[in-house]
């Protein structure tokens, strides 16, 4: 076989480990979503991926299918394989001890401590090791482990819902539900992708809002959705003044954690109810969001879903904590005195928020647009 | 060959005459884009299409380079073969000459006075006919020579650029570039299809704005180009009490029409400068844009481009008078306190304009959205 001709069949095996890795995309946090692929004289044999922290990693399901067969395999996975013990065995001295002969892997560890080591253990076993195939799949699956190991930060997505002249509500409040059940599917469905989601005072006093995931809404298979649901995310509410009362729906559909810049003396009572209740000082009066967002990294978060007002929404956004917008536009116009998407008063063309468009499409009768801020803007 | 196989072979030949008549998107106007192949024995023979009003209509061009071999052929045409002398002679009368077997046309002639006509005077002369194929295509390509058939009314596209928030300008009035070349180089080939190109006073006294067709930034071939610039589209000012001073960049462009409720007296100064004014009685101290609208179409102007600033492109959406909404979007949060994409004050949800949006694309590093009222809220 010319090199050429592996490296196709490379990207191809590794396609299909990507595939596995994204079945984990609803519960493995916080762990990365893995998958893996062995490979022998051009025939599959054994699949795994990553189902849940604590449980086996990718590689092990794997060779358990394999079984003999990984003898002189080639392995495929999404992300080096680790070398450390943790709440399982290193999976590096799995494949050593398996037999394998090769191992591809679509990236390195992103994770400082380890990076890297997982590999030279193969290598030092004597087993041909490469890296970086499909390694722009693989990130782009792991944004927000890859955010939290690279920068201490969780991977920030902002979700907004509006019409096409960029409003959320009529001036006076009134909003009801501005775009349609395929794009509220869509929305359960990034809450249950996420480590957090999270909102503000404000949403959840003018809305009930609770942010659960909502099982018959995710519009998912059985066992998708079974995942899911075993992996709820952490409902965060930023109350800076502890103005939402512990009687609201949100505090009834179950624990929840509020960040406050008030007296902590308030926590006996939301622990009392089974919340947590975090106080973080206060910058201008107001939650320190980032902060936060270094405090919910540290405790392993990965991607945090915020679900909020103008407000919140805009100070995120004013502060450059956001990765990513997803905004769901609806078929109206609600006019110009209608309230704005964001709370974002800037004078000057030159202050404007630079965005990249990477996506535009349709989401039943809706549209989702997905935009990241510039470079130059997120600093 | 079985009714089936014909139908298929009856739509791609028909395809091919709608790709010939949209040639002449850029030059046919007030007549429509007409295209039209003759195929005998499984061969095109002949294929034409309209280029200008005045000069041969498709099935005449096509019928030149059949010759003989139109004899016991099959012509498709995209719309109904006229019946009635105008500027040239029946094109029926052409067909029938030419000893044509059948003829498949697209859709009838929208014109009450002389739709089906043509049908009539080829099926009385023995020739099979067929109507229908691929007659939304065909509508799509004529979308304001059938309004104004239909209507009495110009087709109305609003060409708006915003950023994703939905901002036009910055309070101070700022706007800039807010779109990339490619965006504005589509806007170009927009105005190049349009009969008129619409403005108001406030536009053209803030941005010196001259709506002309600039051949380099039109971004067609050379043969499109051409087309083009031998047919551009008339520039018509709304200019209520006659702001707009006669050496603005816009008048020195070129003749324009000015649309007033002002005093008809001054209609001798425009003249003098190349200028048509047209008085119309005001609406609530503005110009009748229904009125004008109607003038308009009994001018034979299929299509209106309306390039305004939000209080003109606003009325024009209050009224109801918009058929179709081409906004390009610039990945950008241009704030909070920017100006709205339309002046369109509205208090509550259920006045808010619903619309269906037809699509989405990247146009270089901006999207385009087209968006088209519906029917409830066009009223």
């Amino acid at each position: 076989m010319s090199p050429t001709e592996q490296s196709v069949l490379d990207a191809a095996y590794m396609a299909r480990a990507l595939e596995l890795a994204r079945k984990g995309v609803y519960s493995t946090h916080p762990n990365p979503r893995v998958g893996c692929v062995i490979v022998r004289d051009g025939e599959v044999v054994g699949e795994g991926w990553h189902v849940r922290a604590g449980e086996p990693h990718a590689e092990v399901h794997a060779l358990r299918q394999a079984g003999d067969k990984a003898k002189g395999a080639t392995a495929y996975v999404t992300l080096e394989p680790c070398s450390h013990h943790g709440r399982t065995p290193p999976c590096a001295d799995a494949l050593v001890n398996a037999g394998v002969a090769r191992v591809v892997a679509a990236m390195q560890d992103p994770n400082p401590d380890v990076g890297g080591r997982g590999l030279l253990r193969l290598m030092s076993a004597g087993i041909a090791v490469q890296s970086g195939v499909l390694e722009g799949e693989a990130r782009g699956l792991n944004k927000g482990f890859l955010k939290r190991m690279e920068h201490g930060l969780p991977y920030v997505r902002v979700k907004l819902a509006m019409s096409l002249d960029g409003r959320t509500a009529m001036a006076s409040g009134e909003s009801q539900w501005i775009t349609g059940p395929e794009a509220r599917s869509a929305v359960q469905r990034l809450r249950a992708q996420s480590s957090v989601v999270l909102t503000g005072a404000d949403t959840v006093l003018a809305d009930n809002a609770r942010l659960t995931v909502r099982p018959d809404e995710l519009g998912l298979n059985a066992e998708l959705t079974a995942l899911a649901v075993t992996r709820p995310p952490l409902r965060v509410l930023v109350d800076g003044r502890l103005r939402v009362p512990l009687d609201a729906p949100f505090f009834k559909a179950g624990s929840a954690l509020v960040v406050t810049c008030a007296a902590a003396s308030a926590r006996e009572r939301y622990h009392e109810e089974g919340h947590e209740m975090l106080a973080l000082p206060s910058s201008g009066g107001h939650v320190d969001l980032r902060k936060l967002l270094v405090e919910l990294a540290s405790r392993g978060v990965n991607d945090v879903l915020v679900e909020a007002g103008p407000k919140l929404a805009g100070a995120f956004t004013r502060l450059g904590l956001v990765d990513e917008f997803q905004i769901f536009v609806a078929g109206k116009f609600m006019g110009s005195s209608a309230r704005p998407l964001l709370d974002l008063p800037l004078a000057q063309m030159s202050e404007a928020l630079e965005l990249k468009i990477i996506e535009m499409r349709a989401v039943g009768n809706d549209w989702r647009v997905i935009a990241i801020p510039t470079p130059s803007a997120s600093v």
